[in-house]
C-alpha cells in the first residue's frame, strides 16, 4: 500500500511522490478552510505530542484556543516551534494488489511558532470567527463572550512560516502484470456527512432552526 | 469555545475536563480500529512533524508503512519516542454563547517507539491486515505483495506504552444566565458517508462489484 504522506522532512520537502507536493498557499488554504479540526504537534522534553484542536486560518495566520490554565498552551506559546497538519480523506483507492492499493486525501502541515493574544477584543474576534469557520453565520446568532470569559481563554496566533500540500486524486496505479487479474479495482469516495439537527433537551418552544443551518442534510463541503 | 483537547501533557494524564479523559485500552482501541489515518507527531533536531498516515492495530502494536527510502520512516525507528494521534468528529455542539461551543469526538493519543519489521512474511501480514482495516475482505481478493515489493516496504511496529482517551458526547453544556437567549441551541451530527464506488477506467467488463463492498453508500461505522 502507498504511505498517504510518507516523507515530508526537512523544511517541509515532499521527497517520495514529488508529483503529488506543493508548496504554494493557493493550494493550501482552501484545503485548511475545508478542515474542522487541526492535529498539532509539539515537543516536550524530547516527547511528541499530536492534539487535535478546532482551529481558523484568517490572512496567513492560524488561530488556536484552549484553557488559559492548558500547559499545551502555554509550551505552545513558549517560544516552540509547531506543526498543524490537516487532512481529508476523499476516498479509498482499490488496486489489484495489496501493494498498489492507496487513498485519495488532501492535507496541508503549516510549520511555525505561537504567540498569545492579550487584547481581549482580538481575541473576542477571532473566537467568533472560530465559530463561523464551522458554521458560516452562526456567530451573529451566539452571545459573544463576555470579559470573564477572554480572560480564561487562550487564543494563540500561528504565523504559517511554512507548509506542504499532499493530495492524491483519481483511481487505482497498477503494474502492467497486474491488469489481467479478475480483482474489481477503483475507488471508494468518502466525504463528511451532516446528519438532522439535534435540538438541545432544553430547547424553549418556538425557537425555529435558523435559516444557516438548512444546509444539514447536505454533504460537507469535502 | 472549548477546545477540543486542550492539555495532555506529560504522561498522557487528561488534565482539562478530566470528565472526558480515561486511559484504558477496552475505550481506545474501538476508537483506533474505527480510524483510517493516525496523525503521526516525531521531533527531528527540534523540530514537530505531523504525517497523516494509514495504520492498523493488532493487539497491542500498531503499524505504519511507508518507503523504505522515507526518511520519515527511517527516523521513526531511530528510537526516538512518536505519538500517533486518532480523531472522529462526531458533531458540532450549538451552544447558546460563543464561548460555550463545543464538539463532539473521540481521540486517542497513543504515546510509543517504532521498529521497523525485517521478516518477509510478517511484513506482508501486516500489509494485508492493513487492506482489510481499511474494507474487510478485501485482502483476500487483491494480489498479496510479492518479495520485491515487501524488500520496498519498510513496515513498523509502535508497541502502544501508553495512551490517553479524550471523548465529548451530548448536547451543549450553557450558563444557566443564557438559557432565555433565543438562540436554537443543539448538535449537527455528522459522519463518514461512502458514496458509489467508481469503477477503474481500465475495469474489465464483467468484473462484478464484490459482495464485501455493498456496504458502499452505507453510512461508515463512526
Amino acid at each position: 500500500m502507498n504511505a498517504v504522506v510518507d516523507s515530508k522532512l526537512p523544511n517541509s520537502q515532499v521527497r517520495r511522490h514529488p508529483e503529488r507536493g506543493s508548496y504554494d498557499r493557493e493550494s493550501a488554504y482552501p484545503i485548511l478552510d475545508a478542515g474542522q479540526i487541526a492535529h498539532v504537534g509539539f515537543t516536550v522534553e524530547g516527547q511528541p505530542y499530536v492534539i487535535p484542536m478546532l482551529y481558523v486560518r484568517m490572512d496567513d495566520l492560524i488561530y488556536l484556543h484552549g484553557s488559559v490554565g492548558s500547559r499545551l498552551l502555554k509550551h505552545l506559546t513558549g517560544g516552540h516551534p509547531c506543526c498543524l497538519t490537516v487532512t481529508h480523506v476523499d476516498g479509498l483507492v482499490l488496486a489489484r494488489s495489496h501493494f498498489s492499493h492507496s487513498v485519495n486525501y488532501r492535507s496541508v502541515a503549516v510549520f511555525g511558532h505561537a504567540r498569545a493574544l492579550s487584547d481581549l477584543a482580538h481575541k473576542g474576534r477571532v473566537l467568533a470567527c472560530m465559530v463561523d469557520a464551522l458554521i458560516p453565520g452562526r456567530a451573529a446568532d451566539g452571545r459573544p463572550a463576555d470579559t470573564s470569559e477572554l480572560v480564561a481563554t487562550s487564543v494563540l496566533e500561528v504565523a504559517i512560516d511554512e507548509l506542504s500540500v499532499k493530495v492524491r486524486s483519481g483511481g487505482p496505479k497498477d503494474l502492467a502484470a497486474d491488469m489481467d487479474l479478475r480483482v474489481w479495482a477503483g475507488v471508494l469516495p468518502q466525504s463528511v456527512q451532516v446528519g438532522a439537527p439535534l435540538a438541545a433537551d432544553d430547547l424553549p418552544a418556538g425557537i425555529a432552526l435558523p435559516a444557516y443551518l438548512s444546509f444539514a442534510h447536505a454533504t460537507h463541503a469535502a
